[in-house]
């Protein structure tokens, strides 16, 4: 379901709008490295102040991550006075989250009226300093999900 | 599996302090309800900075909550030189996350040598201001979870 | 959501119509063990021909029962004019299926006008021989679903 | 994880030969399609008698197909003294299961020593008669699977 056209400028505004109403992004320091039609990819920069008892970033963040880019996808492909709600997901932790940076690409699967299904991976990447990714290092999640489309509240 | 009698002091030790480690539990403000054989209870109070676009808490924030909740009630039937790795989950999102405080509850379905099958469910709460949750407002969210023994790195 | 008064006459009945009509479940031999609101009980006797390499029953008809018992017990739930899909489920097992019966129950968890999440467990039984579960003998199943109620086709 | 050059004759019948004990797949119908080092194919032509209640196949007989194959793709990078059990699964249902043929493609995504992450589709396809799938008609099932090796029994 996902290309690499460009998504119409309105429909980018709108997500880049929800994704930075989005609070626990910003908490977390997610970024947006790319939005296309029914496509979107997320990052999430290592910070010491976001892991588990090893000192890997914790699932909780990675999964955060995984979620917020099945559910942008999904919302790319509908139309401008719906929003997306997560019905469920489920996922994969492949290895332990060690990196400098972390990128979810979340893809729809199959988009229907009102449900969407998308997966998403969570690829490690190591940084040499200049803030992009330099070094795919290991897939680290793999999500299946569910989203669903609702009224738009506001 | 899970029992309400007293978990031996070594074991609720070990838990706080690897629940202590995870620094993400801090950045999002989480505290320990409880900690029983099989079954550990964690809280979110609601903070403005965990949310998604319509202002509930995000469902990375509730299962980050749930997965903990379920991961250290793996690890409190475990002996000492074991740590938990979370294997996989499945959250099913219930109703939006409005509420003052959101418990995780994390119970032990079947314990095995090598994995260990959780479920987690997370319950919205309303305060009355004295800290503590007065008044059960609804089901949020049901973790369906396998965990996995390794040997203790540190 | 399940209660054990007794369902009313009319759904049980469409409920029972409907599994007669899933042709599956009578090629793998499973019956009713009880219908009530919110909660559907459905049974497979063991059968040689039903297994995995093991000899014990396989996954597939374990899940199918579960799947079934999920879908009616939200079906129970719904008006008239109602029929079931299953949008997705999760499945751990927790045990081989080793047994003379395997007995599914489904609960539903959440009711919603389109959505209903349930969850189920598969307890093995020995039988004494005289067709009824007798002692029961290990969980090897837990289910999570998603069911999503459409307007009946026929 | 999966590639198309030819699996070791040994592995591919001792593959062969585990398919052969799985008596459910016979119940079922199933054939294989292929087989390659962490790639599995598996078949299921239409029968009346798999079917759920409005004459599509039951998804309790698509996840049995996705689960063998995902089985099957995992043992295919095992050592020979190893069995597979399933830990756990996820399937969403995309489509109704619609055609004359449903071929499930099970792969690795994550091989480990003693956990196997898999995915698998299922696509229905429809004949002309001839016994092969000519025409692709819709993707029908999307699984994420753990697997676990075990040490064989027998």
């Amino acid at each position: 379901m996902a290309d690499r056209s460009a998504l119409d400028p309105q429909t980018e505004q709108r997500i880049r709008d929800s994704i930075g109403r989005q609070t626990l992004l910003s908490t977390l320091g997610v970024t947006i490295a790319g939005i296309w039609p029914g496509r979107v990819e997320l990052d999430l920069p290592y910070r010491a102040d976001l892991c588990q008892q090893n000192g890997f970033v914790h699932a909780g963040a990675i999964t955060t991550l995984a979620d917020s880019a099945c559910g942008y996808a999904a919302a790319s492909l509908m139309p401008e006075d719906r929003d997306v709600l997560t019905v469920e997901f489920k996922v994969n932790l492949l290895s332990p989250a060690r990196g400098d940076r972390f990128r979810a690409t979340g893809e729809v699967m199959r988009a229907g009226r009102t449900l969407t299904v998308c997966s998403a991976e969570v690829i490690a990447w190591a940084d040499d300093g200049d803030g992009n990714p330099d070094t795919q290092l290991v897939r680290v999640a793999l999500m299946q999900a569910t989203m669903m489309a609702v009224t738009r509240s506001g």
